[in-house]
């Protein structure tokens, strides 16, 4: 059966939901049905006459809460105030709610989580921390037997940028702020950025998680990034570190669970020390699991309404029991013969080949081909002798 | 509600969940209540007198299958003959069973779900695929909305080992092998890894929940580490690559689904090539997420049960409805103050500090101390000035 879902919020994200959702991308596959899940209505104040997806616009909530059809609500409009009282309309009217928001999360989780399961609804909100990352639902449900002995990231991608920018081309601070800011990896005002304010919100949630209590934003220590200087990660690259803006929530010595945000020079043997650009990575260190380390694009249109819909679809799973993992019956249609297909080859071989040799190893001659199956593999070097042979990944 | 546990194989893995229940860590926290799972049985064909849970080890599956307060059974035995006729039983008697035996899955797993779904309980195996890594829920959950690109992942441990050695050491394949057989880390037999037919069972799991169809182990590609000289691995390391066994599942040019085994070259820019020894990692592509990277222990007793323990309590909350997120009030007494946290300090600094200086950069002093709170950083710098001060992640 088809449901409906309503996008609150048509900015960045929010334009990648729904069109993650018009492009009928939105489904869940049981083994027995698939249950789509359609887009119905867009809420912004603003009008979008020339966006193929413009007639789902709507600037009335009450339409979305009264509308018995709307079976989700995915929220990325942003910020504690109308976001926060659309929320919990949305809630109360028994709608499921999917969220990218962090900073209402981190600042008002603990109510509207409590306020969703006495309406009996889902609120999920994957997208709040690590953008596309598949986070928070792997520490609730794979890691969840563990003790969580620490959670560090970096989690926050304009900072990364600018730090990496600081380390190798010696660009001071503030140069690549603003060079962050023409390429649109940082907004007009950085503050919640540099100073630290979003790593805050996201290390709050992590640990509200990990540790099962509400960590308050506000009782964080946050230092951001506005300090530091070329010289700092200068001193840092001799000493073997990076200079990387971390989120760390652990349990001390003492029992107590830490949460902080700050700088932080990162061994170079350190996965986290190699994540650079607009990255993101978290390492969570578990007494079973010892260290799994989750990395990618932690903000961006597409990854984080990839997120986002992900939130819906398990939504449709777990509102509706059907819980279980499957799959079908071979399909020969579908399936390609390796035979066929392409890659770059590192060659190495003796003899006449159809190709000149490029160099040559401990007396072996060696080509590096274009991308070639193996039938093109095999013609160019009928004449030789092959004694290796590997694909490149690329 | 408690719930009970029946672990069937007491061997590495099934030690380690067998613990893990013992202990009191199997539990499903919700916001309401608290339902742990509790150790009833080990079913195993040896005794264990001298171990602390060999009173639990019983011998006949009839007394698991016929125990109506048995809810889930681990099954850690391994290989697709008891395994698979006891994991069939289980499930015909209702009960909910959670694996880590990749060989079952891969080969019986399209069946044993069928079955799983007629009988109405939950058939979860996430431990078969990367051990301790979160990989098969997120892929089905956060991802669940992208078309997969492209799935590629070091998915044998032992194999990446023994590819390390020979490649950092010159160590011969050969003796790269008895050297991992010493240290347990490759068994007697090592065909199934070094021949590839592990990864292969692993591929074929991930093709098999990322493109919906049964890919049957038997015509997959699979080409092991067997003939890889330590000349290919010198040869590989001048052209700027590492030479990796990769399992790889992808979408074709051609719109088909191809899924093989084979030693790749793969770029050292690519994360995949500075995953070393027996570490596991698994690129995820995605037409909206991009890439993702998962990474962590590939096997091993306690990260493998972790991924186990992580299906029994998923079990307990998709079986009984209890899917909502959540946590409690903030607890004061568990909160730490970050004065509090000791760090070892990287602090450059002008005038005297009760610390020699260690270098200095640019004509500033620096130390690293030890591991030492606020207070007593402050105490150290009372008589200096501090340029900067950063915390070192050990």
């Amino acid at each position: 059966m088809v449901k409906k879902a309503a996008c609150m919020g048509f900015g960045i994200v929010g334009t990648g939901v729904a069109e993650m959702l018009a492009a009928g991308k939105v489904c869940l596959r049981t083994e027995s049905e698939e249950i789509p899940v359609e887009l119905k209505y867009i809420l912004d104040v603003r009008e979008f006459p020339d966006h193929p997806l413009g007639d789902k616009v709507i600037h009335d909530i009450d339409i979305i809460l009264n509308d018995p059809e709307v079976y989700v609500v995915t929220e990325c409009i942003g910020g504690k105030t109308i976001a926060y009282d659309f929320v919990k309309r949305c809630l109360k009217a028994g709608k499921h709610v999917c969220t990218c928001n962090k900073e209402m999360i981190a600042d008002r989780g603990l109510e509207l989580l409590a306020l969703a399961k006495e309406n009996n609804v889902m609120l999920l909100f994957e997208a709040s921390v690590g953008g596309g990352i598949p986070l928070l639902r792997p520490l609730r449900t794979c890691l969840d037997g563990n003790d969580f002995i620490e959670i560090r990231g970096i989690i926050n991608g304009t900072t990364n940028y600018i730090l990496n920018e600081m380390l190798t081309k010696g660009t001071a601070f503030a140069d690549a702020l603003a060079e962050a800011q023409a390429l649109g990896y940082a907004e007009k005002n950085p503050a919640a950025d540099v100073e630290g304010i979003d790593a805050c919100r996201k290390i709050c949630i992590l640990a509200d998680l990990a540790y099962g209590f509400n960590v308050p934003t506000e009782i964080v220590s946050t230092e951001g990034i506005t300090n530091i200087t070329v010289e700092d990660t200068k001193a840092a690259a001799s000493l073997g570190y990076a200079v990387k803006l971390l989120g760390r929530t652990l349990r001390g010595e003492d029992g107590k669970v830490y949460a902080y945000v700050a700088p932080h020079f990162v061994p170079n043997s350190n996965v986290l020390a190699g994540i650079n650009g607009v990255m993101n990575a978290v390492s969570i260190i578990g007494d079973y699991v010892n260290e799994v380390v989750l990395a990618g694009p932690g903000a961006g249109r597409r990854p984080t309404a990839s997120a986002v819909v992900g939130d819906i679809i398990d939504t449709v799973r777990l509102a509706d029991g059907k819980a279980y993992p499957s799959w079908g019956e071979f399909r020969p249609e579908e399936w390609g013969d390796i035979d066929n297909l392409k890659s770059r080859r590192y060659v190495a071989f003796k003899g006449n080949a159809s190709v000149p040799a490029q160099g040559e190893f401990d007396g072996v001659s060696y080509v590096i081909t274009d991308s070639i199956d193996n039938k093109a593999l095999s013609a160019l070097f009928e004449g030789a002798e092959i004694i290796a042979s590997y694909r490149i990944l690329d």
